[in-house]
């Protein structure tokens, strides 16, 4: 059943509604577009009600309305406007709103192709982990668990729920990091803890990596931030002479940059290179914005040092679990310290106020349970059997003028062609085999592209589908040598 | 058990691994604070299978870097990082990050005062709706159904699931709202769909009721935009050609209003007062975003039109689920058009990308099984019992100088009182007697205060509770008169 208009009777105790005072009103309404053609009308029964009349008082209102053209009686669904002459044409011409001004924005690729995609298909570009590598059944344990036990809580807490940021602050002190609970902010995904860490800067200039994490870049244009670019070639490591020039002339407030297999390059920093940046950092006073996503997918239970843990805790520290656990929970987090942490806070008010609990509450179950950790060492031991694989396959199947990194590990490694090759064309032609590569040349590079290649995400396809992928691959890549 | 520090051997295939090689490796990671004090390092095994040497080798390098103080082997649980004078001295100089440069925040006052509050706590100033009064019990039948079949997923759709879009799109048409489901975007909260919704605007002028909603008002201000205030007043309505001056002179590029029961005021725009603003939209050219989140608190069923309805879809639409039907699932929604939705969708990626599945999924569920409107029944039955007996308390405890409005309903009403009580130290003096009230003097109004009150929320507080929080709050403005 419809819920029905409110009519406003303007009710004044002094008077006494007649039926054909209740018939102007509602007349009024209909007329003006107020009670709009289509919606339903309260029932006799609340009219009465609210005026304090009799029901045949109503009645003969609601007769006289449909005689007039202006109801209509739907036998057991009750009273409708049918809006009338007036509405239709008057009264909609002035009830209208100028449009909204807007940014000027184009829909995601992935919006404007409506191919349905099959379970065959390939995504060769893709940073995702393979599904079937995610510990889902042991997920859904978790929140069957807490729905049992506490149950669904009413509210939610801004800051995240508070076991979940101790447990997360237990982990990361296991990795080096010093962080107190109370310096965590639980958010939806790393983008959200990178908008977050964007809205806390006081100055709108960042520099990062070129090319770039697509969407961090995006946030900061449509943010009309300073944005520069600081190349990186996945072969021979970053030219640090250029990144000192390039930071001395452009002296971003703050850098992003990707502390373990980058995405897109699946680039990760030397220890001597993280040094020199940290010195430029002193040298040239910009914060660091340290984005750890591609972090626990080392084999062994192996991690690298974070950048934060060696530079201390004025560094911002994004990670999350979107892709090492299952993407749909969308969770993630960014730790700041004592001074930054207000400005976080702030900004995450201000962006969703607070996140929804049974999905931290069940992470937290998660973690305490130890299922994350169990399912680490899987996912690590599988991630290198892809790994090796797909380095086998490349070694088979690429033509000597590709090259590809060696990452060591990971869900994606790079891969650079001969530059003559056109790009979309080539995607065009490995798509008709469902081979679909990622192109982000526009959304990753700042100006011209100094790489040409692609990345081959090895996590997310099983070795039976990178054996396709890369064959599908290999093949249209050597038809255009 | 803890994970291990990744240790960078430069690993060179012709090169034989000796074990002071792999000591002197070792050595230089711990002193320069790669491997950062108490980290824990690869045990033995894993060293012989990366560098392909004896068990004794690797020992013998472990047994060196124990001697020299670098190392310490704690029994069972493996090698640590002991870290050096020099780790502790000059590298941790060098590796150090400047502070992050961050805006001015405070914390928000829940964050501010640690005092513990208890079931018994009177929360007389809260917009919330009593947890009592909320289906917990269903909602949690429909994740455990949820999680049955189809199970979690694996990914998220950015723009919220499919078929929860479209049944909000059926519920709103029901209002008189025509909303395609591929331009409704799903958020947490309507507080993102407002940060979606400032993020698409082009212009950076925006104007809104005073007193505003204060997180509101807090994303205009942080985003820094050009903020106009345009003053109501809950008892006498809106000064309509107030408002016309103010507009003409400031030129706002967007006007956001609350449809029904303001936020904190309680108010609802007259027909008449929409129709004005309309006209002021179409004369001064400014686009406007309606959010509706006071809607469905309604008795009877009955419902306001939306100025969505009568205006036509260049109105921006917010709505949640928030305060209806539980505040821990933060689900709310946009709904733009045709050509607002790319902006939106622009907004939505760089902001969350994607919001948690599995609480869209089960909340489709809840409106799927008609559990939403059987729920807005009892809501709507209950909160008009507390409406009544709020008018009712109100009349016999508060003197002659008290005036408070009757908004015909919802969750809240605003209570003004006599200028020259302090308002800051009569929360003081009812907070002892644990009934607070919510001052929102700076963050509400633009400049000075032009109403001198506070909000009753009579949908958050039992009967009980309001008898006891107006009978407290009521003896301590008798003391004051």
């Amino acid at each position: 059943m419809s819920p029905y208009v409110r009519i406003h009777f303007k009710i004044d105790d002094q008077k006494k509604w007649t039926s054909s005072a209740i018939s102007k009103a509602m007349a009024q309404e209909i007329e003006s577009g107020r009670a709009p053609k289509g919606a339903r009308l309260p029932p006799v029964r609340l009219i009465q009600h609210q005026l304090g009349v009799a029901k045949q008082t109503v009645a003969r209102a609601y007769e006289d309305l449909q005689q007039r053209g202006l109801v209509i009686n739907k036998p057991r669904l009750g009273f409708y406007a049918a809006g009338s002459e007036k509405a239709n044409s008057s009264s909609r011409q002035t009830m209208s709103a100028p449009a909204i001004q807007t940014i000027d924005a184009t829909l995601p690729p992935s919006f404007q192709k409506a191919q349905k995609s099959t379970s065959d298909d390939i995504f060769l570009g893709s940073v995702f982990v393979d599904n079937d590598l995610l510990p889902r059944q042991q997920m859904q344990k978790c929140f069957r668990s807490v729905l049992q036990t506490p149950g669904l809580h009413s509210m939610y807490d801004m800051q995240g729920y508070r076991p979940l940021r101790k447990a997360i602050a237990k982990r990361l002190q296991a990795r080096g990091i010093l962080a107190h609970p109370d310096h965590i902010v639980i958010t939806t995904g790393s983008q959200q803890a990178l908008d977050l860490s964007v809205r806390a800067l006081s100055q709108k200039s960042i520099a990062t990596e070129n090319p770039a994490y697509g969407v961090g870049k995006l946030l900061f244009e449509m943010n009309q931030m300073t944005v520069t670019g600081l190349p990186i070639d996945p072969f021979a490591g970053i030219d640090l002479k250029n990144w000192e020039k390039i930071i001395s002339s452009q002296r971003p407030a703050a850098l992003y940059l990707t502390s373990n297999f980058q995405n897109p390059t699946g680039y990760t920093y030397t220890s001597s290179e993280i040094a020199s940046i940290l010195e430029f950092a002193n040298a040239y006073n910009f914060g660091i914005i340290e984005d750890d996503w591609g972090s626990d997918m080392l084999s062994f239970s192996e991690f690298r040092t974070p950048i934060r843990a060696l530079a201390g805790d004025n560094v911002l520290y994004l990670n999350s679990f979107t892709k090492k656990l299952l993407p749909s929970l969308r969770i993630g987090y960014v730790v700041g310290n004592e001074k930054s942490i207000a400005a976080l806070l702030a900004a995450k008010r201000v962006s969703s106020l607070g996140n929804p609990t049974l999905i931290e509450v069940a992470l937290f179950e998660f973690l305490d349970r130890g299922y994350f950790d169990q399912h680490l060492k899987k996912l690590q031991t599988a991630l290198d059997e892809r790994y090796r694989v797909c380095l086998n396959l490349l070694g088979t199947l690429m033509p000597d003028s590709v090259r590809w990194t060696q990452p060591g590990g990971g869900p994606i490694l790079w891969l650079e062609l001969p530059k003559h090759i056109n790009l979309q064309e080539l995607a065009t032609a490995t798509a008709k085999q469902r081979v679909f590569l990622h192109l982000g040349t526009q959304s990753w590079f700042f100006g011209k592209p100094h790489l040409h290649g692609v990345t081959i995400g090895f996590a997310q396809n099983s070795i039976a589908k990178l054996q396709k992928g890369l064959d599908v691959l290999a093949c249209e890549i050597r038809k255009r040598l």
